[in-house]
């Protein structure tokens, strides 16, 4: 199958919106609902951005990484990756870092497949979150200037 | 204890950079080795930077927080933490996030306490790195333009 790997355009939006919703989705997180769509021609996007390591310096943060499911299998989502690579590469990272769920294995094998080390389990790295009411609570204390 | 948060200047890179040394060696990471200071007044620091979720907007992420051992449990790093979030707060960030070691125990409940999620427990979230030959391999495989 022929694909192409390009960089977003403003025109892209509305697919790329699409494809968010449709990840959120496969994610199995709720509250995300209604999809419809037809003729599109992008069927896959990455979104990436990124972060600074005070031990290595600059990395590379893959924060989605989506392929329909109906273009699965035929290197679409392998393209996307590698170009994210050779982006950071680019721009002198030394890291491509990205999180996935645990029980996606498919996605898991996908990128232990590449050579990723997956470092909660070497290392044993927690992510944590404060959102909402924790946030701001944590706000309102800071010290005063 | 009296302490002040402030922003960092040019002037406390050296400090900050001792710091760095000393967190890496408190997170047991080797090849971090020689540490000598004397006369500081910087006795601990925050570094932050802006991420980005497709599904809820900007988030800001804490890479590090230290504070030298001897001035513990003033105070100190509970204020970093909340400098951190207020500035995120007002760069409508809608998340305070980090990662924290299994191990680091102290820490896991220094955050939790504040109300943090661990969403490696609650969610599954796994983090992978490529990096080295891996990523290298990757980039180079990367479709042509």
């Amino acid at each position: 199958m022929d694909f192409k790997i390009r960089a977003a355009t403003k025109e892209d939006c509305k697919d790329v919106s699409r494809m968010i919703m449709e990840l959120a989705v496969y994610e199995k997180m709720p509250d995300q609902v209604k999809i419809s769509h037809e003729g599109f021609t992008v069927v896959g996007y990455a979104l990436y951005f990124y972060t600074y390591s005070t031990w290595k310096g600059r990395s590379v943060y893959l924060e989605d990484l989506y392929v329909m499911p109906e273009f699965r299998g035929n290197g679409i989502g392998k393209g996307l990756l590698s170009k994210v690579a050779e982006v950071g590469k680019k721009k002198q990272c030394v890291r491509l870092q990205l999180s996935v769920l645990n029980w996606n294995t498919p996605t898991r094998d996908f990128y232990a497949a590449k050579g990723a080390q997956d470092l909660t389990v070497s290392e044993g790295w927690h992510f944590i979150r404060f959102d909402g009411q924790n946030l701001d609570n944590l706000a309102n204390e800071a010290p005063k200037d």
